[in-house]
């Protein structure tokens, strides 16, 4: 931790965002909002409350969605230190193009981008990735990771940083990957308080990743593995 | 399993419920939603939109809240057959008494009633668990518990079922809590599928429960813990 840290958070939120991805890390944020200062502003391209149902879904016997409201649209909200970015079913729907416009955007301004799921899919696309070290969630991998072949993907990662770029993998890693945040960026001893606040047994390693084998990446994983050191 | 499925689930939101509290559990059955047909009525005393911020919050140097809109209030929704109840700062405010209110007048029609840490103080001012052994979060285990001494209590619990009420502890205790709920009720399958698409590693265990032990309730628990054998 040197110089003051971050007070002003963003949350890009789009229709069919993942539920989890989102308030995964916001509730652990919550809880650090009550021992440092801390602003949050949600981000949408319009005020509409912003629902996790993506766009294009096939019909469905189930209506089971929920909503949020977004406070500033990417035209509006104030500068911003740590941008978050969900992933979920409606990251790779068309409309995304706007938060990704907007990522592309705000990036060179933030301190931090922490994603989750394929959030880093809307920033790889972004471009921001490239030449950087990035996860991803591992069920949409192929995908995921095919969308932006000059980012160095790491297939068996819970979380990766790199600089100033945080990414993680699948829904829930999010909640890891914010613990690891906040313990680097505010400090170890919030995160456990805030982890024991919600219960919440941390998984602590950034290279557990059991769903990496589980969806079958273990040889391709180990291939896209790389490393900062000389190689030729 | 026997019989037809629940299809109709609520929630109960308030000003001051936790996030992750509710968008835990809910993001799973979003995920369960595509496999069976769900639907989901998000009840609230008012139509408004329903922030995480609790009323009656001291000044804070933060403004970090996020808020979700209902689709029903608690005198217009259909009739449930599971009824989700957060917790959170605002389950202790004055305000969370038409919340109470809701509980005591839907229990007897649900198939099943499931609390998520102080959710359980709900339905215990509630009467609902009256006699029945439940859990809540255990680093305000004293407050909640000394609510409703007619309840049960059981303070060395991940989640506690009795009948048709699952209560689970603390916070991120409410997504292991409702994936043994969705394997006890959809089958062990779709929870397993579904906690490999959140990448969550659950635990199964009902008993495993760290956080009893880190807030001091290793004694007190032990007296607290009934069973139901006979005892004379």
């Amino acid at each position: 931790m040197t110089g003051p840290v971050p007070v002003n958070f963003g949350i890009v939120v789009f229709p069919g965002f993942a539920a989890l991805d989102a308030f995964g890390p916001l509730d652990a944020l919550n809880a650090l909002s009550h021992m440092f200062p801390l602003n949050l502003y949600i981000v949408a391209a319009t005020l509409d409350p912003v629902s996790t149902k993506a766009p294009h879904t096939p019909a469905s016997r189930s209506d089971f969605a929920q909503s949020i409201n977004p406070t500033h649209t990417f035209g509006s909200v104030p500068p911003l230190e740590v941008l978050l970015v969900p992933g979920g079913l409606g990251a790779v729907a068309p409309e995304i193009q706007s938060a990704i416009d907007f990522v592309a955007k705000v990036h060179p301004s933030l301190k931090y981008l922490f994603t989750v799921c394929n959030g880093a899919g809307i920033a790889a696309r972004a471009g921001v990735l490239d030449g950087k070290r990035a996860t991803t969630n591992k069920m949409w991998w192929s995908h995921e990771t095919g969308q932006r072949p000059q980012v160095k993907w790491v297939s068996h990662a819970r979380w990766v940083v790199d600089g100033n770029i945080w990414t993680t993998s699948g829904v829930s890693a999010g909640l890891d990957g914010i613990f690891a945040f906040i313990a680097a960026v505010y400090g170890e001893e919030a995160a456990e308080k805030i982890s024991n606040i919600l219960e919440y047994e941390r998984h602590k390693d950034a290279s557990w990743d059991p769903y990496a084998e589980l969806y079958g990446l273990r040889d391709a994983g180990l291939l896209e593995v790389v490393d900062d050191g000389p190689r030729k």
